[in-house]
């Protein structure tokens, strides 16, 4: 089990940015034919998610979804870097996701696929793949 | 690892379906004494999820909260088959859980069982089961 | 793998505990070099969660977005215990999560902890942890 990086650059605050293909080579290159594959961000503020990776649209839709969603709370933070809404939204949609492998590929339905959920961009984000 | 694969009919568009009794029997065929039990959904506007599984409201309440969640968003969603927020409650649920085996059994709490969670119903679904 | 039980005692209606000490304990007694630990809730109104474990105000705030979010839902419940916004708030934010082990050490971000976090307090919790 040697853990693959991926690096992902996201351009806005609420954002999901597919990682399908990245996941899916990091898969195949462990060698691992069946298994676990566990996917996670080194974050607080972004999360990893498992969606449909088809239509475009429903990952924008994701996000105007969270960013309408955080912005009706109405609840007064302390934090002081003003970005508690995107730890929220972390612990809601989960650290981390795993899927099975088999037969050496990546264990996915036919519409699902693997999104970094950026919820304080713009930002470098790295996420960590591994195979068990 | 080989894993089983669960079909569940759901009825109504948000609902929350025990899979508690299926899941337990593919973790006493799988034959593992000590291991990781994982739980997926092939589905992107269907999660599974733990909880209550003994009083019946419990379910109920859970799909009442999700309908009066998503009706809430003072959001415009893009996405053409019109249902972005059964995507969005996916990822919030979760696609997939894990739970510990233990004695060969399904290690959950007293009160823990586990649930397909509809939210783009009535369909047919499917959950995979794969013990380690 | 012999799991780990970890005991928690919290003093508010919703509240999130730190509990990464007491994780990277059990990894380092778990004696893994490289692997993956899975720390679980065996309850059914209390979640463990990922976040930022170093400013105090990032679980404060975590707390109150919870309490505003469920106080805000416009719904009416049938669980008689009266607790059916806790039940929702597990399953949002999950019942365990997974984390990788490196070096025989748990595989935290820079500013990622472990959180149970309570929904239904004051209670006892216990959390569960494996390493495998």
């Amino acid at each position: 089990m040697k853990p693959t990086d991926i690096s992902v650059r996201t351009s806005e605050r609420y954002e999901f940015v597919s990682i399908t293909g990245e996941v899916r080579r990091a898969v195949r290159e462990a060698g691992v034919e069946e298994g676990l594959c566990v996917i996670s961000s080194t974050h607080t503020t972004a999360a990893v998610t498992v969606n449909e990776d088809y239509d475009r649209d429903v990952p924008r839709d994701l996000a105007a979804a969270c960013e309408a969603f955080v912005g009706s709370l109405d609840v007064s933070f302390e934090h002081a870097e003003g970005n508690s809404d995107s730890h929220f939204l972390t612990s809601l949609f989960g650290s981390s996701q795993q899927l099975l492998v088999r037969g050496g590929e990546l264990g996915l339905g036919r519409w699902q696929g693997i999104f970094l959920a950026e919820f304080d961009g713009p930002r470098q984000r790295t996420v960590r793949v591994a195979v068990f």
